[in-house]
């Protein structure tokens, strides 16, 4: 069958035998400049480059500022798949505990002098797996001392769109000089298409282009214009908002389970991971399988990957 | 707009919030299994790792076989984009000369003894940019000359489905031993899907596969069903037949042109490349344009590249 048969006419085109913008689709790529305005980013659409998922863009920063042997701060606990990926390029990845306002600050510090990292990788938003939110004051004092140690902090805001009350990125605070920002439509259109992006300073944004382009040449612009048909749509904010308040709604429940329960004990000696919701409660729960994933949850039993290893949760 | 309106029913699903199968959409492996036996290539599906374009594949197999100053063959000239993904890699690069039957061989036998690389790229059908066929007798000696030095051939067959008259692949004469496999369907069903695959050993696939996912999760499954509903449809073979006779009356007509007309003559000293054609016929440059990109063409003032810099044409 051909292609003009199975897509719809507002996808047909002769953009499909051809491989399109290293950058990615120019249109989405304008209205993400939009998005990211309402949260308080300024970035002009050649700042943004299309990526295939959020995972790439991590794998495009990765490429072009680490060499093997250098060394970069991570989230601890954190994102399992961003530690497979800087252990496959031999990256030194340093912890930074997580605390529930964001990272310490004093072991961020000492971690800096003492090794002196080109990047740190961070989320600022529900981060991955503890849920919890980077505060303002924290943020600040991640950029300062971004700013006297010399390094990167690329801010992986995959969960962003899911955040009912909207708490300031860094991003926002730095407008792209130290800060790289990543973000997907994974977490809420669809996993399936693999679409991310990356936003950045001009020289960034061309180093990234030409790394994507010379190992894969394009994003999928079939993919790209979906999202984009998607996201123009007057739907989608409503859309978006059924999301919210049903994640809402699950965290409360989360929250009254969690204050009936102790802390998280984990078999790792010294360690008390917060986390932000446990799987107890029947609404979150199937929240989590059907948008989610369980990775934002924790359950006895459950292994929590970190740069030192799985942590292993003996009970609530 | 939702996912659900925009695509047709045949690719509406779960899936389309899910990631899917890290190797890809099996009933697409399953049916490539299919295509591949049909030119002599035995794999069963576990064997073949779909991929984001055959640029992801050829990217695989750089970050799991290479390291960096590590020696790679690739054809002298060659694919322009594999040479860029080698350079960022910091691979070492060692230019095999093509001459119109392949490789030339002692200069393979040459520099496998002095440098031992462990990967060559090369291209058996219509290769990019000369357009020339290997033949078997050649085939035949790359592949024992990689069994006495140690070394992969990856064979990137991105342009196979156009031969005319098919010639045994490496592939299929070594049946994935030291051969790997690499395919897409940019050059006959669209460049903007980016689909491809590799094809190789058990143990490969499964590494491919590992590396594939912590850089990029997945590919995308609805482009992978997209490719899949064209495969199947009766209508595909019937049209690649068409798109088979139109590039051989291309070929013919480039061949009269250059019949008429010396070789190509380039500026880098001592270096007379035998291109597959010239642009000259009206025939051939509307064909190029339309669906091959116009790479596989040299004309007087086209740089054409090369691991030893770029080669300038002066005239036909």
């Amino acid at each position: 069958m051909h292609l003009r048969r199975l897509l719809p006419g507002s996808l047909s085109g002769a953009y499909l035998i051809e491989y399109g913008n290293p950058s990615g689709y120019l249109p989405l790529r304008e209205h993400l400049a939009v998005l990211l305005d309402e949260i308080g980013i300024t970035a002009v659409p050649s700042q943004i480059v299309l990526t295939h998922g959020a995972s790439q863009a991590l794998d495009l920063v990765i490429r072009h500022l680490l060499a093997p042997g250098d060394a970069a701060l991570v989230d601890d606990p954190g994102y399992y798949n961003l530690f497979g990926n800087l252990r496959l390029s031999n990256v030194q990845m340093l912890g930074v505990p997580r605390n529930p306002d964001g990272p310490d600050i004093d072991s961020l510090e000492r971690l800096a002098a003492e090794h002196r990292p080109k990047v740190y990788f961070t989320q600022s938003v529900m981060q991955n797996p503890t849920g919890t939110d980077m505060s303002p004051h924290v943020s600040f004092k991640v950029l300062q001392i971004a700013e006297r140690y010399g390094f990167y902090v690329v801010e992986d805001d995959i969960f962003g769109d899911l955040q009912v009350k909207t708490t300031p990125r860094l991003a926002a605070l730095d407008q792209l000089r130290r800060v790289i920002y990543v973000r997907s439509f994974s977490k809420t259109l669809s996993g399936s298409l693999r679409v991310g992006l990356v936003a950045c300073s001009h020289q960034l944004a061309n180093d990234f282009a030409e790394i994507k382009m010379l190992t894969s040449i394009t994003s999928s612009q079939v993919t790209e214009r979906l999202i984009y048909l998607m996201l123009v749509d007057g739907h989608y904010r409503k859309y978006l908002g059924r999301l919210q308040q049903r994640l809402d709604d699950a965290r409360q429940c989360g929250q009254s389970v969690r204050a009936n329960r102790p802390r998280i004990v984990c078999r790792t000696p010294g360690r008390n991971v917060p986390m932000g919701a446990v799987p107890t409660c029947r609404g979150l729960h199937g929240l989590g399988r059907a948008r989610l994933g369980r990775r934002l949850y924790a359950r006895p039993g459950q292994y929590i990957p970190s740069p030192f290893g799985a942590l292993a949760v003996d009970a609530f």
